[in-house]
């Protein structure tokens, strides 16, 4: 029997922890041949470089895309799109894939969609349909009009992309992969690692046993001018606060990152944060494992919308990034405010821990996107519905 | 005063006369400084110099951008692409437009979208939401989804663009600018101009005086494989069919294009073709008024349906290319077929001529189109409306 | 055992005939696995196709590289070697040859140049140390200054080779095989092919058997503007010339080509030539037999001086193309001159046939080269010999 | 009078301080109509934004090339040489320049001698002749064969150009401009600026009143597997040597600087380094002030060849990077050997200061290639001598 080719491309560290269990669903059906390629920032050391983990998790790397045109700024971000679409191109030439996937929102896998749906290959992609309001939205719902299949994540998604005129036998709500993760680790009653000794990372090594918060903020790429500002923000409420530890993690690459990171790296210089220790990032169960186990994570993370919600972890949600995703009662939205920030954290240590919900899953969303892509008629040729 | 710099790139000989009354109309508004760039197959001998007409009509050139990668088949069209955004965020960045404009929906469009929309410039797009049924329908409405402004041609493009939950502010039908040119067009009684002195193109010169078709077949990109196929068919009712003379436009530059020039390069040194003359290109123009004039037009250009069904003039229109697009009582469709070409032929020539419609608008869109760029409000932030 | 991996990029249509026999020698070689990659015009139809007769010889296309920017400008020339850098990185990487070999210098050879030695990989460059005088000319020595092996096909060659401070143990006088190829058609008695039926081809199809002229010029990179100009004087003289038949053949791709293959195509609608047959290109060993029983070679193709100096084929060499090449007694050389090139077609039919000359090699090149390249020691580190 | 539009292209920070004093006299000249693009590493942070100091000297920025594709591995250096030439030809178009300008041998630079040399640019290359034995020799020899001018810096290159077979008439010895910047640092007889103040940086700030030493270490392209290795002995003889203060300069970007930034930032989490401050970069003159007060330079700057050369600095010549460049008495040559480091370091404080030289010019090298560009004759047509 033929095998069905299914090629996925992962481009960033989170996309990676959000598709995980649905690459390993793929790897273990027996009627797919899963082809794994891995680009952009995942493969760069100062983003992580995701691909170790992958490679740590058993998986076999089909072909390395390295795209990321450096400068930090929109047009950078174009060319890295239009670089990607000149490698991609060549990549699925060879691999000669019977599916294409592409994950989730970020610029760049505008680049998997577009060299994809040109060359005839039937596209597929994850976690269409959700809302948030700036860039990544434009490139999601335009995705959406070049994509065969959607595998989104929620009802809420799934309705959307009907509304945006898709075909109903080529919309699948799966849940979402993150959320099979986070079903796992929500077993474990406790820290099952020493985050300074496994990996690394600099600054204070505070002790966690009393409790401790996590912070993750990313530029916001329509507001990448102000990205150092807003994370002085959140660094001003981090220095005042000093009554727990906090466990910082890095942004991603992004328009702005550079303003993001070289504010933090400047703001260590200037302040003693005696109480932070920075991570560059973590294999996706052992993140979710610190979460489950902190007081709450403050930033501007989905995971706080999307896992969070699931493992009923506190988040306190900085700014516009996650605008108008469906979000659980495990949320207090802030602005880029050192005081909203420092009152919601009081907040959340004086209120009950929230329940978890099901908004995006119950945990088998891997086994539900393989089934799906294993399973689907071959095709590349659609028309709107309206 | 300082002007809106608005920019329209051009990439294609069609897409040229499609806009050409929209961009006299922003050169002479007096808050405008129209920004011209032309690209990919406007700016090649063999597709026909679109570039050419353009300073004969009194255009400068703000940029040229050479991004058409040889290969003629779908890897190429996706790299092609590629290049296109390298190519295009440096031409945005010398010309710090306001608002770029991208044109309809051929491959190489989505690369002036992405562009423009990375780098934060307020896109507009100029006829989104019509319906084909192939790549050219991901394109379009994946612009869509990318753009801040959408400038439509019809009440059914309206209403399907709002469908797509663009913000109903933001959506504006200006009829289709390629009215505008037939208006002016179907004033003149008789041919203006006697093609072959004009325009040159080879092949014998028959008789134009009692009458004669014209032929205009592009390949389709999904049946790329066919075109040859396709264009032999077309090609056998023609040679059968010798009553009156035929002028054949060569194909613009799709994926396949080379099967559909190679089948009527081999097939003229194949057969006699005594009564057919073949063309490159002409102005606009011209060619409506060679069309107004003609028995009627027999291929798969969206000029059948659109210019046609405004001026009258009966249309053959072969295959899926055009398949769902809105569309007057002057088409026959039919399939690829030599005998259903034959017999459309007849029956054109039987019935009486077909009345002007006015579903692409009355022959003011050039103006519309400037009047909402030089008035809109600058904005590149969306989200959906649902 | 393992074999050396040695990968050979083949960029264009004369460039596989020059380098067939070693491709063949490299692929019988026991201790050698071959590579190869074609790339450029020479898998574009409307230049030969180069491709097909490589498989037709039965070799394996490795990986294909498409990154022939349109726009026949110096512009898309550079930029056809930039892309074909990245394309051809991404190639090496995954093909992960031990030798990379490139041939000639046509600009973008430069391409294949790069992305070896900067990769790191050794690389073998076939036929430098000749001398033109134009973009060629920089574009061999600069290739000579970042390989690590010459394989060079004269003792001129070598000698200036050496004289550019490479080191003697790198440097290899194989002979040229191309004349592998022309001792092998040398023994033909007669024509073995009947051109017409054979290839195609358009134009009068004249009787050959009083023998005929073969003409193949094509544009001249710094003089690309008056491409059309030149063409125009052979054109002249060869309309004018109408004793015996012409067999004409396209120009390959290079800035300028529009203008040449223009010229030729508008002279052919304004005049009759019939006693003028044109080819787009044919098999390297039908085309050296054509040429062994042709009265002679008209143009400016690398061909005359080389093959036809071993053959003993009279050649008129026409302007700066072969400037400073090493030649035998075979060759006439002519300004862009009607007159002048009519008189030395007169001088041709009254004077004896020239004798075979060795300077480029007696017919072992292709097993010289394999041979070299199989037992030659990997390295990419060197430095100038003085 | 129309000026002569003399195109520099700067693409790292070492360049610019090389280039700097030719630069102003480029500008100041009353012929010249200078035109100046920033590319590569010179633009970003990480690597020092050259780009601000040359704002800061009143230097306007006439195009921005962004090209570096992130990777830190040689085939990333291919495709930023690619993507270079893809961007350069566009801005040489604009720019329309008379020469073209390219500086040195980083890989990189081939970029701009491709795109220039493919466009029939006049193409001058300051800095051919030299020797080292590593690709950055490959690349210098390389672009001396597409160059048409030669401005060389010592009369050991200009023997080493001629005998490349360059044109008498196109070689001339202008001496190096960054002598000129030494000539005007030596005459100050102290520190001129607080190093703490003016640049930030990190890490210690210990007292340099009694002196102290400066390291600066590159990787080395065809040693980067190492480049970990290497600058770990570099930093176990400082970390061994604590009697005078450090002041280190973080590596410039190349394959494996991944490898040394990230051995020097380990290190520093690892290891107590009381007494070394770290720098990203400074202006030209304050290095060279900084330099001429200290008591030596260890690593393998070429900055210890030249500059320190004329200065009369002592220098610990690390490894391979500086072979065989031409050196003054104030050069100690050690392999890659903590004990070597330190032996060098206790000789050079118990020695007597070294002379100046002037091997690299007397410090007018910027007016010269000044004049010689102002009045050479544009030329893109050349041949080798012999």
């Amino acid at each position: 029997m033929i095998l069905k080719k299914i090629c996925v491309v992962v481009t960033a560290r989170p996309s990676y922890s959000r598709i995980k269990t649905a690459l390993l669903a793929l790897k273990a059906h027996k009627d797919v041949q899963l082809q794994l390629v891995v680009a952009a920032s995942a493969l760069l050391e100062r983003y992580g470089t995701a691909v170790n983990y992958m490679e740590a998790d058993g998986f076999t790397i089909d072909a390395k895309v390295f795209n990321v045109l450096e400068g930090e700024n929109l047009t950078a971000a174009a060319k890295t799109t239009g670089i990607g679409i000149l490698e991609l191109s060549s990549v699925f030439e060879n691999l000669q894939p019977d599916i294409v996937v592409t994950v989730a929102d970020r610029f760049e896998t505008m680049a998997t969609a577009i060299a994809a749906s040109y060359m005839n290959i039937p596209l597929a992609h994850i976690q269409g349909g959700e809302v948030t309001g700036n860039i990544d939205e434009k490139v999601r719902h335009s995705i959406t009009k070049l994509a065969d299949y959607h595998l989104v994540a929620s009802q809420d998604a799934e309705h959307r992309v009907l509304k945006l005129g898709e075909d109903p036998t080529s919309v699948f709500n799966t849940g979402c992969p993150s959320i099979d993760l986070a079903r796992e680790v929500k077993k474990l009653s406790s820290l099952q690692f020493y985050p300074y000794t496994t990996y690394g990372g600099v600054g204070a090594k505070p002790d966690l046993s009393q409790g401790y918060w996590v912070v993750m903020q990313h530029p916001v790429t329509n507001e990448y001018k102000d990205s150092r500002t807003h994370i002085e923000t959140t660094l001003d409420a981090i220095r005042q606060y000093t009554d727990l530890p906090v466990i910082w993690f890095w942004p991603n690459v992004d328009a702005g990152s550079d303003g993001t990171s070289t504010g933090i790296r400047s703001y260590r210089e200037r302040f003693n944060l005696d109480h932070v220790h920075f991570f560059k990032n973590m294999k996706g169960d052992d993140f979710l494992n610190l979460l489950d186990h902190s007081k709450g994570l403050i930033g501007n993370s989905s995971v706080g919308i999307r896992e969070c919600s699931y493992l009923g972890v506190p988040v306190i949600n900085i700014g516009s990034r996650q605008n108008r995703r469906q979000r659980g009662a495990n949320v207090i939205d802030v602005g880029y405010s050192t005081a909203d920030i420092l009152q919601a954290m009081q907040k959340i240590l004086t209120n009950p821990r929230p329940a978890s919900e099901n908004i995006y899953g119950n945990g088998d969303a891997g086994k539900n996107i393989a089934e799906v892509l294993a399973n689907v008629e071959l095709k590349f040729h659609k028309t709107i519905s309206y």
